[in-house]
């Protein structure tokens, strides 16, 4: 095994470009063994592997800086910098990250986990670099997908300005988790499929003077000439970078090579690197979207397995009957088409489908352009990457009071993709804008008509639901709901338990048949039930909820108390102020006390413990 | 006067094209006599009369929409939209807004304010136009400043890809609010500098399918022909837009014809316009940056005036001081060297000091990469264009917990530019968020200290400060400041206001010298000084904040109040659930009743009247 001798990257410096072949079959293995037990982002991680040996290889981490954008792809990275031996820990709670992490790792120079964000954060360090007079390199691998982010494209401006020395590096493989889209992906396409030789007599004065000596002796070969292009005019080069490619992503002795050239050149420089998703596992590689995060599977006989109902897909059914219904209906999706559960949509009503790409802030305003004409748009978005369009919602949406409807998937923890991906802050910054209506359904069967509803009452409406399986709802029912009215769900004497959305479950399992504890599913935050809450300030009160309790359903709770001259015993549980990292969601639900048993624990301590154990 | 008969933009079309140009004269003339006196978007508004004058000679509005990005550019399309009656009123309470609104007017086709939305909004409104069979036409003006921003470039992705109708106009003026950056600025200055008269002889078949006979009549033309550039390969071209210019900005009768051509063209259509700030005003032609919104001043004798040194001066001086103390400091603006106070700075600190355009995303990410690196960065920003960076504030930033201070401007009411400027939402959407400590200081020493601090005690500190002119603080005076302890200015026998920044003022105001109304400088929000507040728990309590009241530093106090037990009465005054129109900061305050009169009467409500009335 080549792996047990590679304890850090400069190990790679001492391999034969032999054994480093080896060694990416042996990783790839390894991935798969490892994604097989604990799920993960595996067709990613695959199609990167020489890439990362080949840049290992070539540049000096941690002195180099290699930056990783979105963070998902860098397994093998992980196993060559010191963590193979925790490599089985992959997304589980306690063990390695399955993103790039800086406090996990001296060779992961950023913290990712949202895309786009690689070219910035090499900006900055190219010229904390150059001010402080140091001479590493800073390389950025971004994929196709996330360079077409707007933050991306708008870093790739400055940096052709400022002309500070860098290697980008395009890892386009033509598809982001969905289907990739946008017109320069078409043009990626084109260059790659144009494939023209370069040709050394029409090279342009002007280009001579923007590429080295040392690389032109490398074009003069004709064996690497096949594999270079030198492209004037493209986006690049309009964007003032050097462009070169595209080169083929899995040849590890052409990158070792070609990277090896490139690592003398000033300036911006982008490598343009074709590969493929799933690369050397034949599922994967047939079926990348599937294979993108997979749950666990066996590794011998791969299979796709169904994650059981999820919100996501209860959401997807929901709103492709709501489109037979209503003709003015449009959804729109960052491209997380099937994270969303928008395949069945897509297909049945492609026409009042867009997805936008990865650029949040585009869905929130072409959305809010669609409210403009008559359309009744569903922006179906995760909570944490809501975070994205925050200013959009504000500004072109909630201003106006269109009638856009967020449909905010993935909010509260979300488990193994942890600190980067828990949508725990959307209730504290989503609550201050004003016109905008905040809910979140206990079942599949409110969420439906909370869906429904939301159409119909007008204004902007957020529905938060959880990364969690749900009981399926039956088709074609649209039960009424009264808008902004909570719902008893459980009587009590003493004390009443306040649920928003999935967290009620909990407080039913804590209540158990506690007479002296009462629950309600406290389904609307915004307009909050007033004229309930002020009943039941006869009672002690416990608020729970799947977010941070600062600024969360609590805080607004104690709000309405407060305005209302009220003072009820109130109790607060939610997430605590600190960042949670990837685990379980019931484990993370645990450590934050907002579990059944948390639930109960609060009770004990408003004086609520269970009978028998007063007893 | 020609602008007497003209109601709508229907009358354009009745007009002779002489009686055009000398509308654009007499609208130049209305603008800067209305300027003077209300203070206003001068500069880019001047620069667009021409372009304004051709899209409603040619096109339909309201059948048709023209969208303005950002919209401070359109007193023109004001003054020919039904609105000269009220152009007095710009900008001034109960007035016309500064900006294009969707509810001030039919003709306005987006609300607008912060820049780069137009495209999104255009992509939005062309798919429901052709979904519903409508067949009107959608055109986008935007300046080059504000394409360069991330969300309008990922939307030229998208509109490239999906091909809809459209048409974009990039009027190019070479300047944002401060000088431009970028690189796709410079390559537009390289397609301005060249002016290339088109060749018919080398136009290729790609071309030749891709523009339509009617465009090609045109291009016949001699005359024609040298304003008019057909450039293949440029970046508009890899994102699949049929690109054509530059032309002249400024001729009318150009404009004219080139639009009528341009409406026939299916799939979408860029026009680069060129044009000049503050065209046909000599003292803003000379210096775009002083006239783009300056304040009031003598049309005849136009001088620039001094606005009073404000919190912004306050925080440059500070920052430019800051840097010659700590060699890590660094300091980062999103296209607001002059708003932001920087103007210093940015001389005396050239080398550690990045302008990087109107991109907030990239700016936080840049200061990221560049606290990674042993920078100290500051990010000195706008609390209304921060939204723009929420989730790279919690992504890159606040999980590492990395030394970034961001210098939060304007936050709070901020008076003319109304409702889509109010920086009233940071402390709701910042407290949230952990490992993020927020400070508001009570005066520019109290600035000058808390950002000495912020930059010693690591992680990432938010300090906000508004848009008001402040006493001017000793030079070379840093007091210390004990961090995260408020401070008492007044003791009070039964109550005590917490004031949270600016509203310290109002509350000494308001207490006056009752000796039962104690006031605080509770200028920590986060840590919040939990020792002190127990200690005030004692007293009634009422907290002061220019911020909405959902979710604000009220809202924080009552949490703390709740976790600890403690059950005082506390009253919250803020800002209602309710966007804000323009008007006085003074007049705003009053209508939100956080003015000092407002303070007197919560306090009277809290039975401390004073004491005159109740005798």
């Amino acid at each position: 095994m080549v792996l047990e001798k590679v304890n850090g990257p400069e190990d790679l410096k001492r391999l034969s470009l032999e054994e480093l072949q080896a060694l990416a079959e042996e990783i790839r293995s390894e991935i798969i063994r490892v994604t097989a037990q604990n799920g993960g982002h595996l067709a990613s991680s695959l199609g990167a592997v020489e890439l990362i040996l080949a840049l290992h290889r070539v540049f000096h981490s941690p002195k180099d800086r290699i930056l990783f954008d979105v963070g998902h792809q860098t397994y093998a990275h992980k196993l060559v910098t010191g963590r193979k031996d925790r490599f089985h820990t992959l997304r589980q709670e306690g063990g390695i990250s399955g993103f790039t992490k800086v406090s996990e790792s001296e060779h992961d120079a950023i913290t990712a986990g949202h895309a786009s964000t690689s070219l910035a954060h090499a900006l900055g360090m190219a010229i904390a670099r150059d001010l402080q007079g140091e001479d590493y390199h800073v390389v950025a691998v971004i994929g196709d997908g996330a360079l077409t982010g707007g933050m991306a494209l708008a870093a790739l401006n400055k940096i052709g300005e400022l002309q500070k020395r860098m290697l980008i590096i395009l890892n386009d493989n033509e598809m982001s988790i969905s289907e990739n889209v946008g017109a320069l992906n078409k043009y990626f396409k084109e260059l790659q499929i144009r494939k023209w030789v370069h040709d050394m007599e029409k090279l342009g004065r002007n280009v001579l003077e923007r590429i080295s000596p040392q690389l032109f002796g490398l074009v003069d070969r004709a064996k690497e000439a096949a594999k270079l292009i030198l492209h004037q005019e493209n986006p690049f080069y309009a964007w003032g970078l050097r462009y070169i490619g595209p080169v083929d992503g899995h040849d590890l002795k052409g990158l070792v090579h070609i990277l090896e050239h490139l690592k003398a050149l000033e300036g911006p420089t982008l490598l343009h690197v074709v590969t493929q998703k799933g690369k050397g596992y034949k599922v994967a590689e047939a079926d990348p979207i599937y294979w993108h995060g997979p749950p666990g599977f066996n590794p011998e006989k791969p299979e796709k397995v169904s994650k059981g109902y999820s919100w996501s897909q209860a959401f997807g059914d929901a709103v492709t009957e709501l489109a037979h219904l209503e003709p003015r209906l449009f959804v729109i999706t960052p491209a997380m088409r099937e994270g969303s559960g928008l395949v069945r949509y897509s297909l049945e009503h492609p026409e009042r489908y867009l997805d936008v790409g990865i650029c949040e802030d585009v869905a929130v305003t072409t959305a809010a352009g669609l409210a403009l004409r008559g359309m009744k748009p569903v922006v179906a978005i995760y909570s944490t990457f809501l975070q994205r369009a925050y200013d959009q919602v504000i500004h072109d949406v909630a201003i106006e009071a269109l009638p856009v409807v967020f449909a905010i998937d993935r909010a509260g923890i979300v488990g193994a993709d942890g600190a980067t991906h828990h949508g725990v802050f959307d209730i504290a910054y989503l609550r201050t804008i004003p016109n905008l209506q905040i809910a979140a359904p206990k079942d599949a069967l409110e969420l439906r008509a909370m869906l429904k509803k939301a159409l119909e009452v007008g204004g902007p409406v957020a529905i938060r639901y959880p990364r969690d399986n749900v009981e399926r709802a039956p088709e074609g029912v649209w039960p009424d709901i009264p808008w902004g009215k909570w719902e008893v769900v459980k009587e009590g004497k003493e004390a009443y338990i306040l649920a928003f959305g999935k967290t009620l479950r909990y407080a039913l399992e804590a209540a158990g048949d506690d007479p002296r504890v009462g629950v309600v599913n406290a389904r609307f935050l915004k307009p909050l039930d007033r004229e309930m809450l002020r009943q039941l300030a006869r009672y002690k009160l416990l608020t729970v909820e799947d977010h941070q309790r600062m600024g969360g359903f609590g805080s607004a709770v104690l709000e309405a108390l407060n305005e209302m001259g009220l003072k009820p015993e109130v109790k607060v549980l939610g997430l605590p102020d600190r960042f949670f990292e990837h685990g379980t969601i019931p484990s993370l639900h645990r450590q934050a006390g907002i579990d059944p048993e948390g639930i109960r624990r609060a009770l004990a301590e408003m004086g609520l413990a269970p009978v028998h154990e007063r007893a």
